[in-house]
């Protein structure tokens, strides 16, 4: 019998190497797929972003978008996982309370000769995690990208693309998105979606920079009145705005801690950045409720297919925060009143002398703020991180949160547009925005035949 | 001794905790993944059916596929999923031999207030599950949209797309594609990939349509004779039905049961709704059979690129009823049938002084049926439902769920038009329609500029 | 305490049949989905093709591209699998080291009527791989296809996608791309991404083509400089070519062997195809780090949203045959080379009289040698196969693999299309050429109305 023991043993530990590697390779596989998936998200945003521009500036906004997606994947490999990890607590560098942030930590994980960012058998994670927030950082510049068309200069806007990318929104994320964040740990926000660290950071910082970029030629009248200016194709746009839509879920999944690994929170069930636990279920019914809301609500205010589509991501952006809570429902009502609100905050921020191209204040800045401060009223005392004992969601928590990403940035988006205003690399020549960017700037064009009517077809 | 067996009880526990985890969020992830994968199917159907549309009608046609998507998830959530689970048995509420069916059993699991319904750390399946046939019905929705285009009132257009998203293939899912369903139980009838439930249905809902609605005007001469009335961009219609297929591989997904789990048919094996066991090798063999056969039957009697597409697409649903079962060779002849078949059944219809715009009775209605019986001639004998001394499917039962497909489908098509062509809510106005409706009722501009040839590239 | 042992015993039976049944749904899954993953490739070829074609030819060139996908298909399923399996060791048909190659193997695994070719319950793995397989050897035929736009003729084309993407590139996979393969074996040849016997293969192949095919008409003056001939789309080339970027994730994936199954190379850890290890994690640093630098590379030389775009491709396949091994800031300098040097490459060709319409030779053909090479001159040393005192990786393997690619897919590509061509089977008539394949062979228009300035939309 002590021979059946060994053996029943001996299977044990070689069906417990099995689950491990299903386990490791599984969740390896989770976080790999979040990569093409969010990969859409830019194949959305360039198609929205070609077809939001008149034909003599599509080829333009084209290149910007492509090219901040490239510059920001070095930088995030040198420079932005790194703060990701060391300043959690602040910006004093210290450990905070989970024990995985500070100085000595980031240098541990996230400097580029660190054997965690490279090939490593022994670490099968570091490299996944890490292109999930790389397609997250280049969501950001892209969230940027689609207010400034027709006017921008290429230096200006990969200067502005790369430090909201690689240094603000992951500072943010570092301190709203982090177990050991001080947003999280000392005011229990909770952004489970990160419609803070990431939208709203992304619509004020681009608030900011419009500020000093100025409105488009002929976007207002004289007497102040605006005029729409709109873009060359809308059913791009729009095919555009679905396919960022099938791709947001690849970053909803990156928002996700599987289980059962050394890094996971549970061994038995998803949790939050944050370690509370959630499932996939929940976020299915309420991300799809939103999505609803969303584009209802902007339906029977505007009747118009850009808002429409807006709305849909508007309506995600708006329950983003508390995806792991709402009740469905309340998630169709929160981004129905998103969505509801959206086209007025256009129109007031419109009304100021403001061009923000394709409303991404509206959709990504104000909705994010909606969609924290939501579950400030309606997703308060749960609690906000792992452990026993802990701090709880609250509206103080979030209306806190909410401040420092508005602040966090706007003023950046503000402070650089400005300096590169004034050193005169922000905005293109008059004549060269008159002409078009794509006959100054780019050796192809668009549409080299226009589109007359085709041929006949052949009998 | 006695020592050594607790410790290793211990150890088979943890790792039985390890493997369940590891199991249930592969499960869960599993259905997770047909959500995005079935909303590249919309961003599919956005460009096809913008594309298929005039440019006058453009934007219109968009709109009109973007709210129906939104309106059904709502739907969906307070009274698609209930009827789904309280009807398999017939209209009689009573539960079926499964146990998972009746009124008793449907307000426990998909009532609104049930637990079931939303974040639940005990229930982490429901909302998947509930995400994947949310998209289903939007698919079916899609299917209708696209026939509609260029005279359909939005207010007509969007109560037949919930009537039927949300309730019409529902209960033919309940009778059809359901354990307890009186059509399996009763008849064997076996249709793994959704033939009859979704593409028949829709098809055939289409039709009782299209009759009442009438053509577009110049679509027939004085003579009965018809005109070809093209969309304003095929290559974006191409583009759009091959997104779908890529899209399909996720609505084929919803249709397998994973094992391992509470809710699975088998701890082994993936079975499909049915609870007979399959494999996703053997789906991925047929899939891209029936596809490859699709196209090239198109190609050899069109030679036109929106039937070769429309063949991929329809290869696929000739298949779709045993996707399961077909050898590849075969899964590679039906779908080249049907597309051979497909412009014939189309043309048909035309001829009968039917604009069905762009053939979807043909595709799926028509195609729907081959695949039903497809599976009555080539595939009898097989056991149709999960346990010993079963039902088997045949020819007979077949042929009954495809007449009962097509009955439940044609009659509300039917008449639900009916009604809203008698109180004028099925057409827009002649005036409007020759004007086109982006102009009368969409506050904004496919293509504001036209197309003009392209500036010149700068040097 | 016997009783105690038994129970256990029980429990531990029942674990490892559940962790069997997630491990092998896992791994089933991991290669299904790199199926609809690499339908996004296709429909991005798609895009890219039409969008490069003069809007004349615009479904010629579609058409083209859906055939040759659909014609793959069952040529793959009836013979390019068996090839794959039979000639590892060369043209003798004899049996590998590792015992899965030779004819004896190839007839029992890859027959049309071998148990493995179709839905088996026993057999869950093989039909996933093949799909996976299929979408590889439709995407060689892709890379093709782009080239030969405007000119070719249809009876030509096909039959050079069906050698291509079912027999040579197989063969050549065979070869360097399976674990009893020659170049491996014999040379230590490693092409972890397929750089070599995917992209190299194409490439060649498709120069082989071009110089029988000749220029399109108006492509050179009369003193031999040449013209630059735009597509009539470059936004639809761009969305295309992001959506190829997308799918490359899938067909990454195809490229990763996972653990823990009959099958598998290791109980733990994802193999390559050669059996030695590697992680996502690693792949997806080098992936992004490569893309990046390919994008900056080529924005730096030419300013052009096309060649930034290739380069995009081309910094991966740049990095392919090593995504497995490279340090990631490595793999940024290797895909921003390549990049640099593809404009030169493309622009050398041109200078030769070649008229190569995307570029394919200097993107996949040259870009896949590079990225051989750079194994070779950057990677070597390491272990070439799976087990103890193998075959090392060194620069003469990579080589010699890298003449074998050049030869292998130069020399059939040239004979076929000097066959075709003194057939009269290879290019269309002058007249068909000049106005345009829509006309002359496409029963259909891309664009029937132009696109003139829409309405104005709806107050």
């Amino acid at each position: 019998m002590e021979q059946d023991l060994a053996t029943l043993a001996a299977t044990v530990a070689d069906l417990k190497a099995k689950a491990d590697a299903t386990g490791t390779t599984f969740s390896e596989t989770f976080y790999f797929l979040t990569i093409p998936l969010m990969i859409l998200i830019h194949a959305g945003f360039l198609a929205y972003e070609m077809g939001a521009s008149r034909s003599k500036n599509a080829l333009a906004s084209g290149i910007k978008n492509i090219l901040a997606f490239a510059l920001i994947v070095p930088f995030f490999y040198f420079i932005g996982w790194w703060i990701y990890w060391a300043f959690p607590t602040g910006l004093d560098l210290s450990e905070g309370p989970m024990g995985i942030s500070g100085l000595a930590y980031a240098n541990d994980v996230a400097l580029p000769w660190s054997p965690a960012m490279g090939p490593n058998l022994d670490d099968r994670s570091s490299g996944v995690f890490w292109g999930a927030f790389v397609l997250f950082a280049a969501t950001t510049a892209s969230i940027l990208s689609g207010s400034l068309i027709e006017r921008i200069k290429l230096t200006g806007f990969v200067v502005l693309a790369i430090v909201l990318g690689s240094f603000v929104w992951i500072l943010a994320a570092a301190w709203g998105w982090h177990a050991d964040g001080w947003l999280v740990t000392k005011f229990g926000y909770h952004d489970f979606g990160a419609a803070g660290v990431v939208h709203m950071i992304a619509g004020f910082f681009t608030l900011g920079v419009v500020i000093n970029l100025g409105p488009r030629i002929g976007k207002f009248n004289p007497d102040g009145s605006a005029n729409h200016i709109p873009g060359h194709s809308m059913p791009m746009t729009l095919i555009g705005l679905m396919l960022i839509i099938a791709g947001f879920w690849g970053f909803l999944m990156g928002c996700v801690i599987v289980p059962g690994e050394a890094w996971s929170w549970s061994s038995t069930i998803e949790g939050t950045i944050y370690g509370t636990p959630m499932t996939l279920a929940g976020m299915s019914f309420n991300t799809l409720m939103g999505f609803a809301g969303g584009i209802i609500g902007a339906w029977m205010i505007t009747r118009d297919p850009f808002w429409m589509m807006s709305g849909a991501l508007g309506g995600i952006i708006s329950c983003a925060a508390g995806l792991d809570v709402w009740y469905p429902p309340m998630a169709f009502v929160i981004g129905f009143l998103g969505a509801v609100a959206m086209p007025f905050v256009a129109s007031f921020i419109e009304k100021r002398g403001i061009d923000d191209a394709v409303g991404a204040f509206a959709v990504h800045g104000f909705l994010g703020m909606w969609g924290l401060l939501a579950v400030g009223i309606a997703a308060q005392g749960y609690p906000a991180m792992f452990g026993e004992d802990v701090i709880e969601t609250s509206f103080t928590g979030q209306l806190v949160g909410a401040v420092v990403m508005g602040a966090l940035g706007f003023v950046p988006g503000y402070a650089i547009s400005w300096i590169l205003k004034v050193t005169g690399q922000l905005r293109v020549p008059a004549e060269a925005e008159v002409q078009g960017l794509d006959k100054t700037k780019v050796p192809a064009s668009a549409y080299p035949e226009g589109l007359q009517a085709s041929v006949s077809p052949a009998e």
